[in-house]
Parts: C-alpha cells; sequence; structure tokens
C-alpha cells in the first residue's frame, strides 16, 4: 500500500518509517522542515513531504491509500498548539483523507483519552484533545483504527503486548515505542482492528495475536 | 420550556436571563461560584444551579427541555481552559442533554468557527475549539441551533440583524450582547433554525424575519 505517515519526525514516528521499510508498502513521510528531509530518506521513506499542519496539507493525501497520523505538537509548545496541531491538524487529515478516498486510518492516540475527566488536571486538556479527535474520527466513513498506549519508553521492540478496549488497572506498565510503532504498522492490515479504538501496554502476547483478539 | 442557561454569569449569560424573565419559559441558570446565585435570582432566575464545566455537571440537566449553551472561559485563563471548558465542556454537555432528552439545544458560537484557517494565529486555537465543538453537536441527535455572531459590543439591544450562513464580508459590522441573547432566545422556538448554523452581525431586519428566513 502508499502509506502516508504523517508526524514522521516524531519519536513514534521515526520508528514508524523505519520498521516500514522492511514491509511491502511504499511510505510517504510528512514533515514539518526541509531540514527534516535528509534524515527520513535515510530512516527508508520512499518520498518526503514537507508540509505544516497548522495550514492546508492536503497535497500530502494524493495517491495513498493509507495515512498513520502520529503527530503532536509535543511538551515544549502551549496548549493553543494543542488545539491547532494535534486536534485542527488530525480533523484536517480526516476530511483530506476521505476527500483522497484513503483505505485505512490508523491514529496514535493515548490511553488516558477514553476518560478525560479521570485524567490529573495538568494533563487533562491534552488528554480532551486526543479524546475528541478520536471521537471526530468515529463519526467518519473512513476505516480507522485508534491505538491509545500507555507511558512510553525508549526500550527495544519485544513484539509481546497486552490489548484491552479500556484497562481497569495500569499499574506501572508501559510500553515502548518500538512496539508501539509494530502495532501501528499491523493495524494497517488487520481486518480484526477495523473501526476500533483500543489501548496497549506491555505484556506477554505476540503482538499481531493480540491483535487479533477481540 | 424548562430552559437551562449554561454560563449564566458570562456576558451574554445575563442577558440571556435577564431577558428569559419576560417569556414564558421557567429559567435554570447554572454558574460556577455560590457567590454568583443571588446576582442569578436578581436577574430574573426561576432556579439556579451551581456546578463546574470542568466537573460531572449531569444534574442541571434533570426535567429540563432545552439547552442555552453561552459558556466560555473568557480571556483571563490560559488555552488549556479553552480544551477543557469550552469544548469539552459544551461536548459533555451535549450528551448530558441528549440522555435528558432535551428537546431544543442552542449553542453560541463564533463569526470565526466557521474556518478557523482563516484566523489571525492569536484567535485561531479558539476558533478551532468553537469549531469543533460545532462541529460535535452537528453530530448529535439534538436539535440544534448554531448561532455564530461577529465582534460583540455592549451596546443596546436593537431588535434588528443580519443573518447569513456566511457572511463574505463583516467589515467593521459587530453586534450587541442584547441582541445576541435575543436571538439565542427566539431559537428555542422558531422551526426555521433547527438544525443550523448561521452567522449574525447588526442589521437592518426585524430579529424574528431574519431568523425565519432560510
Amino acid at each position: 500500500m502508499n502509506v502516508l505517515v504523517i508526524g514522521a519526525n516524531g519519536q513514534v514516528g521515526q520508528h514508524v518509517i523505519d520498521q516500514l521499510k522492511d514491509r511491502n508498502h511504499k511510505t510517504t513521510a510528512m514533515v514539518r522542515k526541509q531540514e527534516q528531509v535528509d534524515k527520513m530518506k535515510q530512516l527508508g521513506a520512499d518520498e518526503v513531504i514537507v508540509a505544516d499542519l497548522e495550514g492546508d496539507f492536503s497535497k500530502a493525501f494524493q495517491g495513498q491509500e493509507a495515512v498513520i497520523f502520529t503527530a503532536g505538537s509535543g511538551g515544549a509548545t502551549g496548549a493553543d498548539k494543542t488545539l491547532t496541531v494535534d486536534l485542527w491538524g488530525a480533523i484536517k487529515s480526516f476530511k483530506y483523507a476521505e476527500h483522497a478516498a484513503v483505505k485505512q486510518f490508523v491514529q496514535l492516540s493515548s490511553i488516558g483519552a477514553g476518560d478525560p475527566d479521570a485524567q490529573p488536571d495538568k494533563i487533562k486538556h491534552y488528554m480532551v484533545a486526543k479524546a475528541v479527535s478520536d471521537q471526530m474520527l468515529m463519526t467518519t466513513a473512513l476505516n480507522y483504527t485508534i491505538v491509545r498506549p500507555g507511558p512510553l519508553t525508549n526500550d527495544p521492540a519485544t513484539g509481546l503486548i497486552a490489548k484491552a478496549e479500556t484497562f481497569t488497572d495500569v499499574g506501572d506498565r508501559s510500553i515502548s515505542r518500538a512496539d508501539v510503532a509494530t502495532v501501528l504498522i499491523e493495524s494497517l492490515t488487520n481486518e480484526a482492528v477495523r473501526r476500533q479504538a483500543f489501548e496497549i501496554l506491555e505484556g506477554d502476547k505476540q503482538l499481531a495475536d493480540a491483535l487479533s483478539e477481540s
């Protein structure tokens, strides 16, 4: 498939680009800055598009069959960017994807997005943005998969996860960005996760098997 | 009708409470602070409920037939509150209203909410919150009316407005909060504005006639 990765220069995004080079897909990395282009090519992107989530980036969707949305404004900017990038950038992506007849839309969300009111004050506004983005995606006709990982680490990939609609007790469990990237990529082709939102943590199930369980 | 006014202590909200006392409705004012209760009673509210948009305020919807949502976090707080109050508070209201079988939901929005990307950087994030709130309301089964006024003034009511789906040129036109409040109240009972979003400015048409035009 022709796969567009939005937020390709992000921490999870880079794992996605890296892992996609060993798969049978044509990868287009969307990044914000010209200076990020070479890095994307070195990581294995077939194409790189420079575009800004705060503007019109519809051109990136031409000819794409699938989208992996991993973009976020990050912790260094204010909540205004959470609105214009994380939320509005995602919603514009849904519209562009519908218009381009994209077949699969895989969105990176977060484990708190199912219930923002239960989150600590400090991150509640961010969880609202993720929750509303997820809810807006669910109202589209897109064939979506919404992946909500727990706390992220830079540990190496294990290929093992736990999956649940909602974990009742996360405890001190986390999940590596590398494993999250694999879940995003597997979701492109796994029919069991169509129009589903689910949480993932480190675990003891083979990743593909865990995704195939309903 | 039993009408719940959310954000009753806001600048437009106070006009709504004041004007509703001369109508054939039972008005419940929802405010955030206990110290605002007396003011609401003096303005003419039949009932006052103290509740927080950042928490669970479902109790306010019991027995209500209509809702006027005029709440906003205002300019004194950050964009995090734009997410948790303006956006998430509104979305929770839609859910509570659906659950309580509310018949009419009238939402105060803003003239920029139809196209956030066309707004100046300084207010774009706010317009995103209003736009997404409006879009989420449109996906519900509620009988909604979304009112998008231009720049607001404290001028006295004129009873005269201009209405359009989208004004191509706002120019230097504004609209008084008092006239906006009348539009919100008229929208409760005017069948012509059911499941509609529209912009309003000062103008030369009788307010009720302007609303009745499709």
